[in-house]
């Protein structure tokens, strides 16, 4: 089930100059589905990123973040190993190994050397990875490359590829013109469980062939995960893999960016932030069980902070979401979940809540021109938008997320069977 | 459902000298039940109590705090009303006014003044309070009262009377001996969902006979609503109506205890200490939607704090608690959870998990010994320890938490209905 969602067509998604991808199916977890996918990129590239920081944190993402951190000395990031089905986490010694290993085969495979390759896992936690399955489908997804396709299809094959239980891949392009060049960015994204906003969420990649510095792209990655993959949430479990990755080329032609304030990084950033925001909200669209999409707001904060710590409180309260679920408009339970979110000089006869088109509560208190049945309409679309005002301050904060249905506990209880 | 919870025998509940109850069926939401309760107190009667953290409190806790801290200039406490059916929280000034009145209502019947009544409301949150009906259905509870129901059926009865979506009655008597005196303490509790650990949580009513100062019975109060009804959690949502009352009616004829840390001092709080633990598993236990009662202990961290926050992590987590409802050793998500807990300097690597009997994980990965077959197996019970040790450090701590199910959806998604 997802909420608003389908499919990207091929026909969307634009290749990105100096990127190439080949997926493969490995039989990772099971055999007949994509599960291992490479991505290669052309040398001089710049890559940032940005990590889970679950302490827990898999061994791909201690192996990735300490390459990309290497990129000035190891002569850049050229290429990305990502595999679905097994997450490589809680796995101790023997997982950093495998994941080793994984970036060695991919190396000699390319003429790299290992710290030049970025590994990624997800699926399931605490098992041993199948690394000898994985080494053996390399072959086959660099012969997948070779053949060029750097299309679309590679993009929607590498967006199919990196699902766990997902529903539809998730993928977007958007263009851009930059002094005169025409520069793209794409995306893909995957995620639908174990999603709380915390640095990075699930996995994301993105490229763009923009010439772009590398402190630049630093910053215009950590602005647009932090406006987009940190302002979802689906259950509160913050992942130990996830990993948002941006990959530059430099390959359109423009000249280099190295101004994140100047117009051409203002109008990057833009380009990044929306292909971000939009593989962010696939994934809440996609969330385990979701039949609503929620877009919370909390306006008059005095602090973008405390708006995010209400607006998060709401979208993580289980009483809230199960309200959304069934359309009942029980709409205190939001009230109480504004009342917890730790603001403890909030002065709640100030607080005011709408739903759409409808006012609920003015200063505090259920508005008397409120009806039932204005509640009972506003609950029934599959988009429905919260907003709150705090009327302390000018600060706000927008977060998106899903309902809490019986199929998200049928889902989770069943995973891994 | 609840898991291995009876309803009290009344037999087993004692009276408590010098407290007298009485319940009504009020009408306040539906006929037939009973749904308000009053507590009438001897002369001379110490009250402590602790109330919800959240902002958005209702109109009869900002009350009860406000006759609580006065009990010295009103001449005491000496009544509590309590209703269910509706929480009078998010109701602004008229709430405030409702509530009011209902207290002034009490006080006339009883001769006493306004502020010497503690008010109580439980329900459906941003509903008006029918106040009309409850006062009411005073006059009815007061003839309870006075025909003498000052016995354990008048608590098991106000057991019931306070009830929302519980399934089962929650009460439990302990005596002690001080000084060659028999101290009883008896206790209710309520709650089922709503149920997330911040100060005191739900309806808690305590009572004994002994003789103890106030501040011996803030202290003890404080101290037990700690390691009881601040060590659970349901579904992470803090009630706007939390409260734990504890009465001292002083009439058991001991010495006035006055130093909390004297044996008779301990004695009694070690009593206090077992009732509201009690009354705070069982709410676990009747949890929504509960099929298993988990406890979850923390050792080897540098605080107490520290052990709690991994603690209540690991029992928030939907993830986790899905699994626990598929009896699924998908374990992997304890650690994600250990992970995201919020210890920046955790040392995985040092991380041990066992459940029950079997040894899962040892330095931060899974060990060699642990098969799938033991993990179903530890699985299978509807009572499960949940043992983490940080080696970090002396502190440990424990919370109790129940699984998530079907059921919990279902009854979330048409309470009110």
């Amino acid at each position: 089930m997802s909420v608003n969602l389908s499919a990207p067509r091929v026909e969307d998604l634009l290749p990105v100059r100096g990127v190439r991808i080949g997926t493969a199916m490995a039989g990772v977890k099971k055999p007949g589905r994509r599960d291992v996918t490479v991505f290669e990129l052309a040398p001089g590239s710049q890559v940032s990123a940005v990590f889970t920081r679950n302490r827990f944190c898999a061994a791909p993402v201690q192996v990735a973040r300490k390459h990309v951190a290497a990129q000035k000395s190891s002569g850049g990031v050229r290429a990305l190993v990502i595999n679905t089905g097994n997450a490589n986490a809680g796995t101790g010694e023997p997982g950093l190994a495998h994941t080793q290993q994984t970036c060695e085969a991919l190396a000699a495979l390319m003429g790299l050397s290992a710290d030049q390759v970025l590994p990624f896992s997800t699926g399931v936690i605490m098992e041993p990875l199948p690394v000898d399955r994985i080494v053996a489908g390399l072959p086959a997804a660099l012969k997948a490359l070779v053949v060029g396709q750097d299309s679309g299809q590679a993009w929607a094959w590498a967006a199919e590829a990196i699902m766990t239980t997902d529903t539809l891949p998730k993928a977007v392009s958007r263009q851009i013109e930059i002094d005169g060049q025409r520069i793209t960015v794409t995306g893909i994204s995957k995620g639908a469980g174990m999603i709380h906003p915390n640095m990075a969420t699930m996995l994301g990649y993105v490229a763009t062939d923009a010439a772009v510095s590398s402190q630049v792209l630093d910053a215009l990655t950590r602005s647009a995960a932090n406006a987009s993959f940190n302002r979802i949430t689906i259950d509160g479990d913050t992942s130990t893999n996830d990993s948002f990755v941006v990959m530059a080329t430099g390959q359109a032609g423009n000249p280099l960016i190295s101004d994140a304030a100047s117009p051409a990084g203002q109008q990057l950033g833009a380009a990044l932030l929306a292909v971000s925001q939009h593989l962010a909200q696939s994934i809440v669209r996609d969330g385990e069980g979701a039949t609503k999409f929620i877009e919370i707001t909390v306006d008059g904060g005095q602090t973008e902070d405390e708006c995010l710590r209400v607006a998060k409180a709401v979208a993580h309260s289980p009483l809230v979401k199960t309200a959304f679920f069934a359309s009942d408009p029980n709409l205190g339970r939001i009230l109480a979940a504004v009342g917890y979110a730790g603001i403890d000089d909030l002065d709640v006869s100030r607080v005011d809540l709408s739903l759409g088109d409808v006012d609920v509560v003015r200063s505090g208190g259920r508005l008397a021109s409120y009806t039932e049945a204005d509640g009972q309409r506003v609950m029934q679309p599959s988009d429905i938008r919260v907003h709150l005002h705090l009327h302390r301050g000018d600060a706000s904060a927008t977060v998106w997320t899903c309902d809490l249905s019986h199929d998200y506990v049928s889902i989770n209880a069943d995973y891994r069977s």
